[in-house]
């Protein structure tokens, strides 16, 4: 198969790392593009004409935009379905593979968002992701089973929420408990996440320099 | 390729018609049991214990449950491909498709939950769905290229996005400019989403009666 290389939106420290990171483990033939951020150029029109959002991450790949953490991340796994981190459509992981990778989009970075703005929140049955309660049970009941969000399969569900579960416990918006500790030590001990971690560092600080 | 049969979680009226309209729309093979949400069923632990966010729509497929919309839908309109809903991984349209979809619960649905409950908005920067006018003018943008949202291929994406602005318009969130309303007259008159459309009136004059 012909596979285009992929040019990659990034900023840093951004949520783009996490797109920097499966980047790595699917070992993908990406361009790098970094945006700043705490310049605005997200918002000028250049890149407003490639992501009308003016969101990191995005990739172009065959002439087209890729924009939503949960779309990437699909797309790209199964783009290099041969890295083996999507499981295949006639797989029985393949629907909670989905359902884990969407329910980050769709409930987990609400609630966040709410959480951080101390918003009083919405009446559950109203609420896309019931409540903040519901998230995190439903995650931290899901970690329980074993040492992958699919138990014994990593895939990049587990990129997807490795990385945000370090910066949100980090930045003490998610509870440390043990298991998430555990989790997240796993993902981020990968050889290709810590690549990712330290080519992260290496643009942050050429930034600065 | 042997294809159990799909268990759909449904209520309503409720979000899950869509899945509705897509199994119509797929010629699934599946099997409705219906949730009373005025009554609290999907809070209860029998439900729960199928998904513990007590949500609908969900499914259950191979043993597995796989909840979300977006998810269900990707999950579903690759199961039954040869309804041709949705792009194949090769092709160019697979990364904007996934786009649409992951956009809806990632960034429409908390967009208008904030709008309804009339709440500050978040800073833009901080919000992972921009502004409100950022989801609008994105998502009319799109909507001018084509029939479809995908311009001339119609996708498991029209399905929930049609429905979606069915509702929504109807419940004044949205806007109803003419492109909208086109759009809205596009989907809904396709025979399959009739046929779910009048299912769940069904449905719900049983449930009266
Ligand atoms: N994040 C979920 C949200 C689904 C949702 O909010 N469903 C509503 C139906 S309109 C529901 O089940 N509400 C019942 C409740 O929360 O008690 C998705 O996208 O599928
Ligand atoms: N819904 C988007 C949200 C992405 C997002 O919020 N990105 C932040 C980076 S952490 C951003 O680009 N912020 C810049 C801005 O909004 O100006 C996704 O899931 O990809």
């Amino acid at each position: 198969m012909i596979r285009p290389r992929v040019s990659f939106f990034h900023a840093t420290p951004s949520r783009s790392l996490g797109t920097l990171a499966l980047l790595e483990e699917l070992g993908a033939d990406y361009e790098l593009h970094l945006l700043d951020l705490a310049a605005g150029t997200q918002r000028q029109p250049a890149y407003l004409a490639i992501n009308p959002m003016g969101k990191v991450p995005a990739i172009l790949h065959q002439g087209a935009l890729v924009a939503e953490q949960p779309a990437v991340f699909i797309y790209l796994a199964d783009l290099y379905s041969e890295a083996g981190l999507a499981p295949a459509v006639d797989d029985p992981l393949r629907g909670p593979y989905l359902r884990w990778l969407v329910f980050y989009g769709s409930c987990f970075e609400p609630a966040l968002l709410d959480r951080s703005m101390q918003r009083e929140p919405a009446p559950a049955a109203r609420s896309p992701y019931g409540s903040w309660d519901d998230v995190l049970n439903a995650l931290t009941a899901q970690l329980a089973h074993g040492p992958w969000l699919l138990d014994e399969r990593f895939t990049a569900a587990d990129v997807l929420w490795g990385i945000a579960l370090d910066w949100t416990v980090k930045f003490g918006m998610v509870p440390e408990t043990p298991a998430i500790r555990a989790y997240i030590d796993r993902v981020t001990v990968r050889p290709a996440i810590r690549r990712a971690v330290e080519k992260d560092a290496a643009l942050r600080a050429a930034k600065q320099g």
